[in-house]
């Protein structure tokens, strides 16, 4: 029985996790593995103190088995099921909720950032926060789901369809699974990415890839669309240079998706919104549809999910795992085994 | 047959008009009334040389009587028809015509900026561009249609329904009109303006206003949608404080439309767009249903269009009119008198 616990900038301990036996609508949750999320990254270096409680069980891309069901538990959930969980506690009152938008709830709280997350052995949390896993996808797949299903949102806030040309800024996780999921669904799709391995991982996955360090971005979309532009831009990279580039690729009536955070306000061309009619989509973590059809795509087998997975590493390796991320070293997407 | 030339910053001239036989497609309209545009006001100012032919007869804002059709003319114009004009002249073959945007043709001509426009006596123009008035609209009032399906697009750009609470962020004419269009479909409207003639015009046309100087529009809005935000927030003031405004205001999942013209890039707080799921949608002109729109408002007396016009001048009065709109005058809207 293990836990991982963020224990402040730059520390992580591996200790006993304390088993907590499930109340009125909770399950507990024997996990088997959690995915390293970027937002881990930025609790390991401190910029989310403000929300975490010292100590920290973090974690909140997961897969495992049901082992215990509490009292009052709808749904029909059972010791054995294989399921993930979309980790989003929303409060049911608020103006966000009661419009119908609980996932982006005014007072919601993170699992995993606002209460203990996943990467521990035993975790007990509410059981509305499942999902079902088909029997034949693998554990170690399944800890992708959370990502993909931001991807299935970013995407679907987007209103891609397929036929069109999507171009997406920035190729780490999200970026790439939201170029995997849009191939999936039809689209065209160019990855504008400067790191060479995620450029080289992307095109080994039958992307179209191109560094905007060598190549005009602009021109070639526009090459691509017959001087259209394209259909819809997802800002991922969250960097100035890939905002000021957003606004120059989608066509008249194009959209683009804001799924990167950028923490400071960024210098906006909102002449191109007026000239061409753009519009810029917000999108933030997913909705219950996001997870189903996320399950649905990686049960069909439709990503090459086995080739975005740089390394599985024992819940004592995650401190070196958050090294080798902030190094830049040549992952994608790390998974934590956190079974016995 | 009166016409008004500009002739280069600043300088405006009066003499007369040479019509124009119309030639196929085309009608000759004998010009009534022509409200003057801030566009026009950027014309007057230099700002726009690159665009204009010098002497450039400007105008685009009018109403009138058909005097004479050319031959293949389709859609029934006679001599005697009270029309108003759609100023835009697409090419038709360009992405944005074929996706069916032509009203944002990417080689869009506008009436009266690229070509000659309404502030002459008698004007020749496709007869594409027209649209019918009723009898009973009268000449000066038919002169607002064009502004006001800039509104009706706006509105209709931000699908505004009747209950939702909208923010309009300036009350010159565009918003004013904004906001009486909105108000005319069942919206609650606010409006954001600072200067004392435009906020008691728009209180006395029954708008709720308020001044930002002196108002905390955040709390303002807060207080009346019970902490939610509002439903659309139309950014027409184009200045620095209304960007950094316009995202505080939204609720979740709420709509920003962009109808000012930014000329320079401005910081924009992107992190609340990704936060609340934020829409910012751009919208320029009109297409031919806001003008049908625009007219069976106008023709319904839906909208106080007489306390819009603050005076009418003849043609030799335009120059004053510009002087007296950039001096900040009690002025909202100036029709110029086009006939004899």
């Amino acid at each position: 029985m293990k836990a991982a616990f963020y224990e402040g900038k730059g520390q992580i301990t591996t200790g006993s996790c304390t088993p907590t036996d499930p109340g009125a609508g909770q399950v507990r949750v024997r996990v088997s593995h959690c995915g390293i999320c970027g937002t881990d990254l930025h609790i390991f270096h401190g910029n989310m103190d403000h929300r975490v409680k010292l100590p920290q069980i973090i974690g909140h891309e997961m897969s495992g088995m049901i082992d215990a069901v509490g009292p009052a538990v709808e749904g029909g959930w059972k010791a054995g099921d294989r399921v993930t969980v979309r980790p989003l506690d929303s409060c049911g009152n608020c103006p966000a909720c009661v419009a119908g938008h609980s996932h982006i709830c005014m007072n919601l709280k993170f699992i995993g950032i606002d209460s203990p997350g996943a990467m521990q052995s035993l975790w007990t949390l509410p059981a509305r926060t499942l999902h079902r896993l088909p029997e034949h996808l693998s554990f170690e797949q399944a800890a992708l789901i959370e990502p993909i299903a931001v991807a299935c949102h970013d995407v679907r806030m987007g209103e891609l369809k397929a036929g069109e040309q999507a171009v997406v800024l920035g190729g780490g996780p999200i970026g790439l699974l939201i170029g995997l999921v849009a191939k999936a669904k039809g689209a065209s799709v160019l990855i504008s990415e400067v790191n060479p391995f995620r450029v080289e991982l992307a095109r080994s996955l039958g992307l179209d890839v191109i560094d905007p360090s060598i190549v005009d971005v602009v021109a070639a979309v526009n090459d691509r669309t017959g001087g259209a532009g394209a259909d819809v831009v997802f800002e991922v990279a969250g960097a100035g240079a890939t905002v000021e580039l957003m606004t120059k690729l989608p066509r008249t009536r194009g959209r683009i998706v804001m799924v990167a955070i950028h923490s400071q306000p960024k210098p906006v061309d909102l002449f191109r919104f007026f000239w061409r009619e753009l519009r810029l989509i917000g999108a933030r973590v997913y909705e219950a549809e996001d997870f189903d059809e996320a399950i649905a795509l990686a049960a069909a087998g439709s990503l090459p999910l086995d080739r975005v997975i740089s390394k599985v590493v024992p819940i004592e390796g995650l401190a070196g795992a958050f090294h080798e991320m902030e190094s830049g070293g040549e992952v994608m997407k790390i998974l934590v085994r956190c079974g016995e």
